[in-house]
């Protein structure tokens, strides 16, 4: 059950880093002076509240899990349904580590730039331990019907680039477009990269 | 079942939309010269790829529902999981709708963006279409499970705009940073307006 926990505090950490980014990316938004810039921003959040209402009932049913009985003790089709509903959440992660990067072209003061790459980190790594436990449950429970794993994300040199540094040097980001005059992390929750490294 | 033979028929015809926007989008990655424009590209492209897994999946599993039995033969929890994965295909429509507006804002070539406008106008008409049928079915079936059917799509002034006038006179999208020759319409599939207009 040790993985059910792994993957609870997974997703729980992963609703926390979508409040911070929706602080950074709505004044954004908000100042933006064009339709386009409107959009774009609008469209990314749009996408993660989406994703949080699946949080909403994926974590809670991950944690009455992990508090419950065996997994062995779950019908394969009850199996089944939270393999695949853990696999569209690797996705989000996959996506949301793609908001993260893209938000990095936006900004030019460190301290929010610290706050996204930092977010981008774990939410990284916390992608690669749900493809490795989404893995080792698939091969364990063979008999339940699993979704398939199929990678689309391999063989796609932009995943290797590192964003950091090459949206410090970037020409002309969407924020040419946009005055905002105090970084926005000084946002809804007073967010600092401080307060990040506590999460 | 009608409302299940229309709906195999929006989502069987994404699929085609998908297959489209690839071939338009897939020159302009490929033409990139910037990390930024590239992962642009590439995150959206992306997540027409996982929708476009999930559809192969449930494109099938409808077209085989409504050549059955009645839906109220179904089990609750069969109707409830597809109640819940139409859901999720209903926010991959207005994703997609999203998607194709943010592309506008790419293309100056006439050809390119009709083909793209007419894409977003059926996606739109088809997303609120589903919503309908959505929420008679949830109506209907109102022992099962059902999704929560709040809409992440109102009260946002951005989805009145008209995207495709906005972007006919914006001043500096993306495309300023891509050199792409032929109109990227003359993709894989040799797509004409015309050709998108007999689908
Ligand atoms: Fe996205
Ligand atoms: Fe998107």
């Amino acid at each position: 059950m040790q993985e059910i926990t792994q993957l609870h505090a997974i997703f729980d950490r992963t609703r926390g880093y979508i409040n911070n980014f929706m602080g950074v990316i709505q004044p954004i938004i908000d100042a933006a002076t064009d339709e386009h810039t409107r959009l774009y921003y609008h469209h990314i959040l749009e996408e993660e509240e989406q994703r949080m209402g699946r949080l909403q009932e994926l974590v809670p049913y991950l944690e009455k899990l992990s508090a419950g009985k065996s997994l062995d003790q779950l019908s394969d089709r009850d199996l089944s349904q939270m393999l695949s509903d853990v696999n569209l959440e690797r996705f989000g992660l996959h996506n949301f580590r793609e908001h993260l990067e893209l938000s990095l072209y936006e900004f030019k003061d460190d301290e929010t730039r610290q706050l996204l790459d930092g977010m981008r980190e774990k939410t990284h790594t916390d992608y690669l331990t749900v493809k490795e436990i989404m893995a080792n449950m698939s091969q364990r429970f063979s008999d339940a019907a699993h979704p398939d794993l199929t990678d689309h994300d391999e063989g796609h040199d932009i995943h290797q680039v590192d964003h950091l540094k090459a949206s410090a040097s970037a020409p002309h980001g969407v924020a040419s477009v946009i005055k905002h005059s105090a970084p926005a992390v000084t946002g809804k929750k007073g967010l600092t990269v401080g307060s990040l490294k506590g999460m």
